[in-house]
């Protein structure tokens, strides 16, 4: 059985993409581990997805996936290893050894956390470094934790924790935050968060769990410690494009190279849409719109 | 007094690129006729908009409104007549002849209806002749009416007249429609409603009010007849992008051109999002993704 579309990836892009593609009464095969992913793993607050004045990333995928619902779409909950395209037909190999064929693609995997590359990061996973707030929040009640990044997640986390931890730093590597506006107040209003700037991360210190961290102060160049029990990473995300490696083009961050206006790649019959492209915006209501035009050019594309 | 930013529209695209901007704390004037346009003309249930199963044009862009009001926003009820630029500076001048200053301004005015150009149409707006379903469908109860179009807010408009009128003709120019199939199907079921294609419409008549439609049978080379007391007119849209004239580069059907990954146009300072802009596509939800992009690239001007 050959699909007309095969979409990777259950966040904003590839179920906006699906509701349109099946509104076009496509037969389509939508794979993804969960309906979580990013937007599930920031439970936090949501207040710029237009339409919605503020939700939480959870209670936001789930109206995305009980919207989905309402179509024909064939779910397979699944990784995807490979992508391989022979002559006009492509081949979508899963970790559970599972093909599957379809005439056209669209790539919608999103973005993992792009991890600090420090040592202590990986021996401590788990044992108080996490990349999910939202999941961990709770384990450090009246402890006192470190979030890594400047940028909105990383302010966002801070907030989240502050119903939780007693005291909470932010650790930038940069002269200033890029976090917007909005945030940058909300965080200036609790007490208990400290934002080091210019603060280069060195080491994850412990014994069976995280007890502190070790940056670099870049201006005076001298080392510091903090004692912390936990440690949340917000510094960016890379994008989830293994599996297309080498059949489509990339960009130097590993991003697939999208013309814009339609989803299309430089791979005929290949779209893409949200986080994994290279959009320079990574937001849901971005990454929403995506996953429609790149829908809506398939169907274009199919018509030929 | 000068603004950060002007946002010329209050559709999805100026809402969302409002909500963004005003995140980041710019001092912003929004200015708009009223918060209903295209999609509050369109009452017709939205499904395709990702977290909203199913929701009238008007609810929605209600949604949109009460969320804006979330933000501190400058909101102006006002036409703009002329946009034009001053070494760094924008001055947008309404209809109401006041003039505003601004750093950068987003167009994101949206589209008007495009009209058939056909004798009678002028003569017969409000006696017939409707450009919004919505408004006008119960003028026409148990009438006879002709929908001119054959995409999905010409099939849409059918829909919403079954509820009314006796009997509904769609008239397309072309062999086929464009309409998605699940707009072509839910036609399909409504057995007074009448699809004829390779319909060139020629003239609307009438005495104080419409009384038929005269078509051209583009097979047959045969004038015909229908007796029909409404034309609904849905053949697209006109981008409403007079007011930049000559200050911005346009593509051939008056959109302006656009960098589809930043809202960027050919003019520094001047960004655009949603229906005035020459992405193919135009959706509710592409429009809001491209105002959150035309926001976050406008921070980025301001802060050079």
């Amino acid at each position: 059985m050959i699909y007309d579309l095969i979409i990777i990836g259950g966040g904003p892009a590839g179920i906006s993409a699906a509701i349109y593609a099946a509104r076009q009464r496509l037969r389509i095969l939508l794979i993804t581990k969960d309906f979580t992913g990013q937007l599930g793993r920031k439970a936090i607050a949501i207040e710029n997805y237009l339409g919605f004045e503020k939700v939480s990333g959870l209670n936001l995928i789930k109206k995305f996936e009980n919207h989905l619902k309402r179509y024909k779409v064939e779910i397979l909950r699944d990784k995807v290893r490979k992508v391989r395209k022979t002559k006009e037909i492509f081949f979508v190999l899963t970790a559970n050894k599972k093909t599957f064929q379809a005439k056209t693609v669209i790539v919608a995997s999103g973005a993992d956390p792009r991890p600090l590359e420090v040592p202590g990061e990986k021996e401590f996973i788990g044992r108080g470094v996490s990349y999910c707030t939202s999941c961990d929040a709770p384990v450090f009640k009246d402890k006192a934790v470190a979030v890594i990044g400047g940028g909105n997640s990383a302010f966002e986390a801070a907030i989240a924790l502050n119903k939780w931890a007693k005291k909470i730093y932010i650790l930038e590597y940069g002269d200033k935050v890029v976090a917007d506006k909005e945030n940058q107040e909300a965080v200036k209003k609790i007490k208990k968060i400290e934002l080091i700037l210019r603060a280069n991360l060195k080491e994850i210190k412990g014994d069976k769990f995280v007890k502190s961290v070790i940056y670099q102060d870049r201006k005076t160049k001298t080392d510091k410690t903090l004692s912390v029990e936990g440690v949340f990473v917000e510094i960016g995300s890379q994008p989830a494009t293994s599996f297309v490696k080498g059949m489509v083009d990339f960009n130097g961050r590993d991003e697939i190279i999208v013309n814009a206006k339609t989803g299309e790649t430089s791979t005929p019959g290949l779209f893409t849409a949200g986080d994994v492209d290279d959009n320079p915006y990574k937001q849901i209501v971005v990454a929403a719109g995506e996953g429609a035009k790149a829908a809506l050019s398939v169907f274009k594309y199919l018509q030929k």
